[in-house]
């Protein structure tokens, strides 16, 4: 009873809403993308998802949207973010750790010297995230995570990097959902690390984020039950890892894909194998003067083989600087 | 412009449903539950849950409700479902398998002597679910599921097995789902097993099964991308295993659990530790006569230690016999 007068109320609410608002809901979704063939291709693919009885129907629990995260969705320059936040654990600790003042990779990072500490490649990277994202409760993991996302800020534009998200991709996100999608981050990124802000900055909750993992241990400690996270890399979110992920979190396969690297590829091509209608999507960062330009040879975010498969599949590739009218939401 | 009519057309449709619709509304979300301590437990916790600004309410997005399945949600006697959907296709793959004859537990198997089958414990089910559950795609594998589920026919009750579900546990389903609650399936069971069925016999959506997994690799196969099912065990989704799981694929801690054995013991512990309102729940079998009655010692579901924190803790211990009306959907 109580429940059926609250959707009641809710349902007048939403009705005198709904029709006392008509201009501001009349507004275009897409405002910061210019219009062009990248906006169109989405518009017109969502406009047939919804369009009950078309041919390019999409029944609304099969509406799932898979979104990369670094590069797609947030800047990934000069270097990820989440390695900023592991150098910056680094410097944080290394008061504790007096021997990496003299062992690599730890002793380049706090002569912040970035190069020498990433030529050790993936077993050096192995390294500095078992040092700086184990050996704690999830709990606690994701309370520094906070604190970082809350003090550090990015060395360009001297702003917290949560703000270094894409005004069109948060406009994206909120036009599927307004249509009925659900949308997912799938990034390389940790899983543990994106949940801290996902909610908040992108309006996806931690039950669909995914990501790359570590070993985590239940353990009931002083009578209270934790989630241990341990040196121990569980799984890498990126390449044939992606489709994997997908299957194995979702258990669908995803009819609409956007990601900017070959990393993505697998994603992509897995979404695109399904039957009937989907959307692939890659951005191509074009734009030095607002944001970065590159491609390949890259260090961070490569695009190559996937940039060439968009273009021979007709994929939708979207370029920063012509199609996007602004970039960063504290932009004028 | 489209999707504002559309709502407005939705609303105005909802309001005259709900208004015109008093009785149906009324009736007892919980029919099959006899009125009891159970059920109170169940129905008090809900009420305080979405009570707005009580003592007991809790955030719809923190409202995740995790089930266990076999036991819980389904019957699991004489031996778990899954187990006799391996047998069958042990059957159904020996003449293609010849050495099988003389090879346990295989042997075994054929002559259905299942005790023996069992006797090398572990490795025995190991052995028996990797040469049935792997060397195929996931789409094969769903495929061969469903083929099961449609022909198969439990041995006591001879009906599929996906009519032993419990007709009171589908109704706390859909009465949680009804408060804005999210289900999910939280089992030791294979995750692409339970999708195969999850979403029309509990409305449980693939997104929100987690169970046992076995490693599984993306690859390009004639041009057409595949997931293929390894020979190997990724993840078994029980006892500590089960928040393992919760924490990396939900990212949130559950707010209600219900289990039935020892394999729940950890879940439900977990979710007793968060802060605020909670609800802990076992199922107890004992009725011979409508279901099967046991706890321990049993090689199916052993409920020894649980129960005794169950009521040591004062969590809700739902007795078969005494509080449910009604066992199974297809009984008058």
């Amino acid at each position: 009873m109580n429940h059926r007068l609250r959707t009641v109320s809710l349902c007048i609410a939403l009705l005198v809403a709904l029709l006392g608002a008509r201009p501001v809901l009349a507004a275009d979704p897409l405002a910061s993308w210019n219009d062009g063939a990248a906006k169109k291709s989405i518009t017109n693919f969502v406009a047939a998802a919804t369009h009950t009885g078309g041919p390019g129907f999409i029944a609304p629990a099969e509406r799932i949207a898979v979104f990369d995260n670094d590069g797609t969705l947030w800047a990934e320059q000069p270097i990820y973010f989440q390695l900023a936040f592991a150098f910056d654990r680094i410097r944080a600790l290394a008061l504790q750790n007096p021997r990496w003042k003299t062992t690599e990779p730890y002793a380049s990072i706090l002569a912040s010297d970035i190069k020498t500490a990433l030529a050790g490649g993936e077993k050096a990277i192995a390294e500095i995230v078992m040092a700086t994202h184990a050996g704690m409760t999830t709990d606690e993991f994701a309370k520094i995570v906070a604190d970082w996302l809350a003090t550090a800020k990015h060395p360009r534009f001297d702003r917290p990097y949560t703000e270094l998200v894409y005004q069109p991709m948060l406009e994206l996100l909120a036009y599927l959902r307004a249509n009925g999608f659900k949308t997912y981050l799938v990034s390389g990124g940790g899983i543990e690390f994106m949940r801290v802000f996902s909610e908040k900055v992108y309006g996806i909750p931690p039950e669909q984020v995914i990501g790359s993992t570590i070993e985590t241990k239940f353990e009931v400690r002083d009578g209270k039950p934790v989630i241990l996270r341990e040196p121990a890399i569980d799984f890498i979110d990126d390449k044939a890892g992606k489709p994997v992920a997908i299957n194995k979190f979702i258990g669908r396969r995803p009819v609409f894909a956007f990601g900017n690297s070959d990393g993505d590829q697998q994603m992509l091509e897995w979404t695109a194998a399904g039957s009937g209608a989907r959307f692939m999507g890659l951005v191509h960062h074009t734009d030095a003067e607002r944001e970065w330009a590159y491609d390949h040879p890259s260090a961070v975010g490569q695009l190559d083989t996937a940039l060439a498969l968009a273009t021979a599949k007709g994929w939708t590739i979207l370029d920063i600087k012509k199609d996007w009218k602004r970039v960063f939401p504290f932009e004028n």
